[in-house]
């Protein structure tokens, strides 16, 4: 097998989500990129979880071509595409449906950040695009919806090595991070944080956003110079 | 064991809502369809799924009387026979009482459409019949079940091979599609579909209508002639 | 062992109850009662589910005594007592603190009958008891909540072979069946039924209760002489 | 292994938190004391629950230093000290993310009483501390968030040997009890306290608190001298 041990990381990942509860059957898709080789593998589109192999990972360049795989790329294979190319930190990259973060986008609106479990992985609320426009949606959809995201946080000035998650209004989250297992890891906490943001809300309707000091101690615990959480 | 093979394919078929979540007890039925002879498989009412085999599986004609077996069929069992009848398209159908469209079907409201999830599906908004009048309820009860239907996307000019499922005002889901499996899969889609809607609302009370060019870009990914989503 | 069988029944239902993941901890009893000797068997008080046998199971009399067992009878005993001696046709009783059916209790609501779920159960709202009196509380407080149960019963002309559950308010539910077996059914739906009543109510807070010609197409379709579902 | 038993107690009440649903990943941590000796036991920082030995477990002394250990104690590991330091009972103390707690917490309201689930364990609402002045912050941020808790309780005259919970405005849980297997307990019990107020609450925006002599009744039934729950 060829880029084996890129497909395994792919492949692994992948099988993370349905475990995580943040798939069913095929709505969501994992890759990660060889930098040096300038490929990514990726979920084939419209695979079940459970009948996927390592081999039917699709390894593809970074003009959206199959380079190596027997099966067809994910549909959303052209968002990837142009997440790599303008985030040139991410390793990895995750889309799913799952249920709270899609809800969230669904109301498109950005998740406000209410607390340090939000605060521990990201100093920011998780941005929410705007709907795309007509004319995009005419174009290459899928690159659109990657430039959305780009779109997005040029306009708040945000940094993907700092804010590793976006939801696309009226679609659904995507996630990222230094590996494929890192942007699965995002996921799964984008989830957590869209559905405790949802039950915060409901427990008190003027809940009040969380003060800086606060969030940049947390963030500031787990990232950066100064940091002071984990092993290392 | 007469009709083997559309027995098996119903007992999995039922064997499945269990495992997926979408029933306790004995509450939801599946049923497929064998157009060539004219007769349907459908679980018998009210057995266990723990306790059932794929021989306790009814044969029933399209005029709703037992061709083969030893068991009573299903009580919605003229529900299906309406929506086989009406629907030439459909080859499997499944009804389940499952928590979220339970209670869009007791609100007596169609699931709007507000995101791709849904239009990755359907075009429309998950329509919800009307309740039924008292000389109905009066009449052959679940045969004017299958008939509230079949008015409803009559009303709304909608067509099954398209809207693969529909809401009972008060009562529940019923969902279908080319095979019992597929119905099958509708089945737990519809459940996820009217938990997003939910929480959507709740996060947004104003949330927008998804706009139709986002709608129509969705469905034509995955429907029709021109759909590039999975791998044929 | 004495008693081997109806501590047998009465073990074994108790054990449902984590399964069906309606008690965590010892949040919850199941008592069955042999009629023709006037003892009914019931979960020790305190003892975790994992490390109950049949042979803790306690037997008492309709007096509140023990009749045989090493163990304390669940501090809800003269609950039970209460209860049998009232409702004649009850052959088992469950109490749990089921996380929606508490909430409604809480609450202090009865639980709308909005849909033919509950219909198919029982045809009128899941009543729902005063707050008791201050003297009531200094009473004997178990055998006073058994009693409240018995006067929302006769205030609103309910029948216990009718009327499955109640809600205690403030505390949480109770059930019962002909079996113990039922009884722990009626308590899982039950706990369904809260859930939807209260999905539904967010869903459209104006919605109305089911009309009485569907509840009782639905409660006569499962209950009575013309029954039609199921196998007898 | 220096202070097996410790360790012993320690990791296994660390192991139930995923086990229960209150933790993903490595969102909280359990420590347990031993007075004689004047250390605890802790989860050491950021190491996943299904990498975790028993040897990787931290003795920490009260004074906050590492005593026994290859591996650096949780980030949180001072919070902890001055609870131990504050309440004397206090053998063991769990911190998580759970997600109804943490809506709470974020939401910075106390969890009012409004059951006798709720009352079985504490007669007191959830107290919750308020959100930490930006001078504490920037101390020792986890030193002053244990002392955010003793301010509470001193503020509101609470006893930890009675109320066995705390929320951190704008953060989470922390729970304790006399040993670490209670105290992860009462976490858990405390989500599900969380959980049931805030259903309540949607249920019925009016609902009343639990009116005091029904909360007395229910606290001293299981707790002081009086009490006739379980076996002892």
């Amino acid at each position: 097998m060829k880029f084996a041990s890129l497909r395994k990381e792919c492949y692994e990942a992948n099988m993370e989500l349905p475990k995580l509860g943040l798939v069913i059957y095929t709505f969501g898709n994992v890759s990660c990129i060889d930098r040096k080789k300038g490929v990514f593998a990726i979920k084939p589109s419209g695979v079940d979880y459970d009948k996927l192999t390592p081999e039917d990972i699709v390894i593809v360049g970074l003009d959206g071509r199959i380079v190596d795989g027997k099966l067809r790329p994910s549909s959303d294979t052209n968002t990837h595409v142009e997440l790599y190319k303008a985030f040139p930190s991410v390793g990895g990259i995750v889309h799913t449906h799952s249920t709270f973060a899609v809800a969230w986008a669904q109301a498109a609106r950005a998740v406000p950040l209410y607390g340090t479990t939000h605060a521990d992985h990201l100093a920011a609320d998780i941005p929410c695009t705007e709907f795309m426009a007509d004319d995009r949606i005419r174009n290459d959809y899928e690159t659109e919806t990657g430039l959305q995201i780009i779109d997005c946080f040029k306009k708040h000035k945000l940094k993907a090595s700092e804010i590793p998650m976006a939801l696309v209004a009226g679609h659904g989250p995507f996630t990222w991070g230094a590996t494929a297992a890192k942007a699965v890891y995002h996921a799964r906490v984008l989830e957590e944080l869209c559905k405790m943001a949802y039950i915060t809300e409901l427990v008190n309707p003027k809940v009040p956003r969380l003060k800086d000091s606060l969030i940049q101690k947390h963030y500031n615990r787990k990232h950066g110079k100064d940091a002071y959480y984990g092993q290392n």
